[in-house]
C-alpha cells in the first residue's frame, strides 16, 4: 500500500482562479482545466469566449502534466523531429498533449495534480497555467 | 491451416522479471507490458512510481512491437519528416508507436511476443525492454 | 489537498495469486486485472487460454469497480430495463461494466483499489475476484 | 511458449466461398468476415447490396466469436434482461457482439479462426456463417 496526497476541489477552485485571473489580464480568455495526481479532471471552467475545441485540449493538457509528472511543452521540446520522443502527441489516443500550456502541480516533491489551459497561444496557455500554480503555491505556503 | 508458437504468462512473467531488475538498477520505475504474437496483453506491471500515461503507451508499444514485427525505435527513424512512413505515429487510433521501447521477441526466427515499456527517456525504455527479452532467451536457451 | 492510500505491484501480485489459484481449481483459465484506487491499471495476467476478448473486459470490470466504488453485478441488478441506471452499460465508450467479476478493494473502509475477472460465466468471474480479495485482505490482516 | 493453429487467407476464402453461396441462394447479400484464432482480420468481402454498417458488425461479429470463442447468438441468450451476462454487448467499444451470425472455427477442439456475416436477419446471418464453416470443415475432412 502507498500513501499519497492530492488536491481536492478547494484546491482547484484556487488554481482556476489564478489562471483566470491572468487571462483577464492579458484579454484572452480560456478553457481551464484541472486534474488530480492520477489525471482524473476535478474541476473545468470554460470563459467567455473561450473555444470550444479548446475544452477537450485543457482537459488533456493538465492530464498530460500530471500523470506524466511533465509540462506539455517538455514534451514539445523532446518530440521534434530528430529527438527520441518524436512521435509520442499520438499516443493514447491523441490525449498525451505536447504543446505548451499543461504544468502539474508539484508539492514538496510530489505530483498531487495537474492544470491544462487552452484558447490562447501556447505561450499565452502556458502563462495561465503558471499563474494558478503560483497563486495556488501561494496560498499553500501561508497556511503550512 | 498454420501453426505458431507464442508466448504463454510463464513466459511473461520472465520478460517482465529481466526488464524490472534493470528499471531498479538505473532507478527509473516502469510500465511494463507483454504481449502475444498477435499483439493481445499476456501481463502488465506498474511499478510503484510509473506513470500513468505510460500504461497505455507500453501496452501500445508491445503491441506495435510484436504485431508489427519490428522495433518501435525503427519506425521513428522511417517517420520522420520527408521520409516514407512520415505520420504513421498517428495510425490504428494513435496505438502505431515510433517512440523506442517496443521490442518484438524473436525465438528461432519467429515473432512469438513483444514488450513494451515506458515511464523513462526512450533510451532508458529501450534498454529495459532489451534486458527483458535478454532475460528471457537466456532462460529459453537453457532450457532447449 | 486530501492524503489516500492506494495499492502498489506488490499488493496487485496477491490479488492476481488469489484470483489464479480460484480459476485453476474451478478449472477456468481467466484474464485478471488489477487497479488502484483511481481505476488505473496496476498488473495484468492472462492465464493460458484465457479469451482475448476477455483482456478488455477484465480491465474495465476492474476500473469500474474501483472508479465508482461499487461491485460490477451491482450495477447489473441497478441496470436492469425500467430500473434507474438502465442503459449505464454503454457509458464511458463502454467502460462501465455491469456483468459480474468487478469488485473494489477496501481497506478500513477506503477504496484502495479493484479487481477484474473475465472468461468464465459471472458468477465464475466473480468467485475468482472475490478470492483475490480474500488473498490480500488475509495477508494484510496478518501485517497488521 | 505455446503451440498452436489458426487458418490462413485460403482458409478464409472458402468460409467465404461457402458463406457467399448461401446467401445468393437465400437472395441476401452479405458482408462477410473471416478472423484468425485472434480475432485479426484475414479477410473480407462484401456482397454487391450488402450494408455499409454490417461492414463493422460483420467484422466484429467474426472478432468475438473467434477471440471469446463462442457463437454470438449465445451471447444473445446470456445477456438477456435478468441473465448473468447482461449489458455485456457494449463491453470493448461495442465490439462484442450478442446478436446471431458470429461463429467460432473449431477444429479438433482448437478455436482456429472465426467467421461474421451481417446484413441480413440474425438468422439469415448465422445460417450464411454456418454455411461458411461447414464449407470448410468438408473440405479439411476430405483433405484429412
Amino acid at each position: 500500500m502507498q500513501s499519497f496526497n492530492r488536491i481536492d476541489v478547494e484546491d482547484a477552485r484556487i488554481l482556476i482562479a489564478g489562471a483566470t485571473e491572468k487571462a483577464r489580464e492579458i484579454g484572452v480568455p480560456m478553457c481551464i482545466a484541472v486534474v488530480d495526481e492520477s489525471g482524473n479532471l476535478v474541476a473545468f471552467e470554460r470563459m467567455t469566449g473561450g473555444k470550444v475545441t479548446s475544452i477537450t485540449i485543457a482537459i488533456d493538457k493538465a492530464y498530460t502534466a500530471a500523470a506524466a509528472k511533465k509540462a506539455t511543452h517538455e514534451y514539445g521540446e523532446a518530440s521534434q523531429p530528430g529527438k527520441p520522443a518524436y512521435g509520442i502527441n499520438a499516443a493514447i489516443g491523441g490525449r498525451l498533449m505536447v504543446v505548451g500550456g499543461g504544468l502539474p502541480l508539484v508539492v514538496d516533491g510530489e505530483t498531487v495534480g495537474g492544470i491544462g489551459i487552452s484558447s490562447g497561444t501556447p505561450d499565452q496557455d502556458r502563462s495561465c497555467a503558471q499563474a494558478g500554480i503560483d497563486a495556488f503555491l501561494a496560498r499553500h505556503a501561508k497556511a503550512n
